[in-house]
């Protein structure tokens, strides 16, 4: 995908103009385990600011911050740590994520109210203020240190996930932590956006949410939502140009450039998933309406018996149909048509005969296409997750310990 | 469990009156790996019959047969094999259902419209009915038969998961087979029961309904509902005495040992779920409705992430509040009160101080109780699972090849 040549050679958050980054280690986690753990994400000028949260009831103390500051539809910059949700934390939780918004305003020079805070890693650990007052100093901000800062955000992700994209005189750049707790509907994952272009704030909502519909709420790693997912996009206008709103002439193309960076950090964040050794796109077609073929696709590529036959290259189709017949979607058994990538090994809902060789070898590649034609209508939907694997549970039986 | 006096030592479905059953090896699956696989459960006289059936839209040709012949609210028997689902096998698998239930109504001397039918094991397979013609004069029928018919339908189960109940002058017997693709609402899992208890057909139905839903409808393994699931009771009034029917005196008593025997079950499955090496009930208190408590129970005892979590024996309870904030049930994140076994981990919704080594001691058990109090309101409910392994990915990876 990053053949595209809308996608700028090692790009990120601060490919747009006007954005600057920095990261440290604070040791937030293990002060004896340094590695980058805190940082900034800053904006010279003031930014039209939209997000998408968390849907779950149980939200961080960060999140709720955030949700309260957005309310202006403005800000400037977002401090970020992983290692700890502060989730779970109370009434010293808050404060906690207050006064980390503070010490990181002081440091960027912007006002309290217009800095954002993100947190991830453990729930119900107290963030160590102490370890963040003294290392936040340290935090340099520079025109290119949006690639440090994509690594201080990775918790069980194996690489750091960024990009931008060049839209119609402006840039959208991005950065996303992914790995476990995700699943589609919940905003799902921690990833900020930033661009250049100068952006209603309305808009901007709009867009964003839009793009999430389409790349992060169709992301399935091990349907658990999380406590502290959001999605965050700032737009500086530092590009210059006339503002795009709903109905203006750049506001198709806008939209396109989002969606395309989008839909690739959710890729990305697939592919490295908990204990992933293979991307899984689910593509299903023919269903009676597109909320049906969203649901469809959704359940398929989050079925861990589907997962788990996926690692095992092991054809063992039955699971996504059984799969699709639990969604909630309208299906037709004897309708069902399947292929995994260019073999079909269901017509009519019934197996056909596959060379099962090949598709065991299809199925043994990094990136698998599931493709489920529900032939009852014309709505279509793509999902994304990975393989479970052994490696998942290791991950996950020993992440506080 | 089993040392409640009300439960028969060494139960099964042929410990009520009037039951006979029979197993056989057919190499349904295999022709040259034999173990028991095909199966009859026979009452001698006719049976008020009622069954609780998967809500998965692809339902499997046998699930279709016994949903039309149980309109009639009466069946004698029932035929059902292991090893294929015969689930997603069009015409030509309705009709060897209709055909395996014929041979077996001949073998066993009913009316072939009293024969229900039951397959479990791979989807999308067509059963080898050469082997199954030939196989069905095998079968054995005697009355303690049931042990070889529990064994028959066992997938990835370990153990035959079977027993019995006293009640009132009557007793209920019960077997199921479980392991994989197992969530709830879907009836879940195969399970048989019988009594020789005289029951009104339709307080026999609603009395089922209840007993599933405070059971297996608790019960989840991998989130995954099959195409095949079933709960069904024949009840054939051997035991004599007044018809039992909704507002007569031995109701409760039928209701209460129906509950007692397919919640005995519903926890013989979940400890014997695939690749599991732990028990886990939840217990989730002080919800606003029983609903709820229901939701967030089950949401809980389904999280990819407590489970591997009580795997590692890591008291990483922040999981245990993220899955119940997302279930959809009214939770107020300060008000939360946690206790793994006897140890409380949160209070108000924050953490509190706990020995962790003998919190972690406590996790390495067989069985492990999470404990939840939303301190809201009185609704209450308890889920069953079990902790999730290496193992349940190996068994899935490698199922059909």
């Amino acid at each position: 995908m990053k053949t595209d040549p809308d996608f700028i050679p090692s790009g990120g958050v601060t490919s747009p103009g006007g954005f600057t980054a920095g990261a440290t280690s604070a040791g937030v986690k293990n002060k004896d385990k340094r590695r980058p753990d805190l940082g900034i994400l800053l904006s010279e000028a003031p930014c039209a600011a939209a997000a998408v949260f968390t849907t779950n009831k149980v939200k961080a103390a960060p999140v709720l911050l955030d949700m309260a500051r957005l309310k202006k539809g403005t800000a400037r910059a977002v401090v970020m740590n992983s290692g700890c949700a502060n989730a779970c934390t109370g009434a010293k939780g808050t404060a906690d994520a207050i006064e980390m918004a503070e010490l990181a305003a002081r440091h960027a020079g912007v006002k309290p109210e217009d800095m954002l805070v993100a947190s991830t890693g453990v729930i119900g650990m107290m963030l160590p203020m102490d370890r963040i007052r003294a290392a936040m100093p340290r935090i340099k901000l520079t025109a290119d240190g949006g690639h440090d800062l994509a690594r201080a955000i990775m918790t069980t992700d194996t690489v750091p996930k960024e990009a931008a994209v060049k839209g119609d005189g402006f840039i959208i750049g991005g950065m996303l932590k992914g790995s476990g707790m995700i699943h589609p509907d919940m905003a799902t994952l921690l990833c900020f956006l930033t661009t250049d272009a100068p952006v209603d704030i309305s808009f901007l909502q709009r867009a964003l949410r839009r793009a999430v519909d389409v790349s992060f709420n169709m992301l399935s790693i091990d349907g658990d939502g999380s406590t502290n997912d959001m999605a965050l996009i700032l737009a500086s206008g530092a590009a210059g140009g006339k503002t795009i709103a709903q109905g203006t002439p750049r506001a198709p193309a806008f939209q396109r450039a989002l969606n395309k960076l989008c839909i690739y950090l959710a890729r990305e964040a697939a592919r490295d998933g908990e204990g992933a050794t293979k991307l899984i796109e689910v593509k299903v077609s023919g269903a009676k309406s597109q909320q049906d073929a969203r649901l469809a696709a959704r359940e398929v590529v989050g079925s861990a018996l589907v997962k788990a036959a996926v690692h095992g290259s092991d054809p063992n189709w039955g699971r996504v149909l059984a799969a699709a017949g639990r969604s909630g979607a309208a299906v037709a058994a004897e309708k069902m048509e399947l292929y995994l990538g260019d073999n079909r090994v269901v017509k009519n809902g019934s197996p056909v005969e596959f060379d099962k060789q090949k598709v065991v070898k299809y199925l043994d590649g990094k990136e698998v296409l599931i493709a489920l034609d529900l032939h009852l209508g014309r709505g279509a939907a793509t999902a994304w997750g990975c393989d479970l694997s052994e490696e998942y549970v290791k991950i996950n039986a020993e992440y506080t310990t």
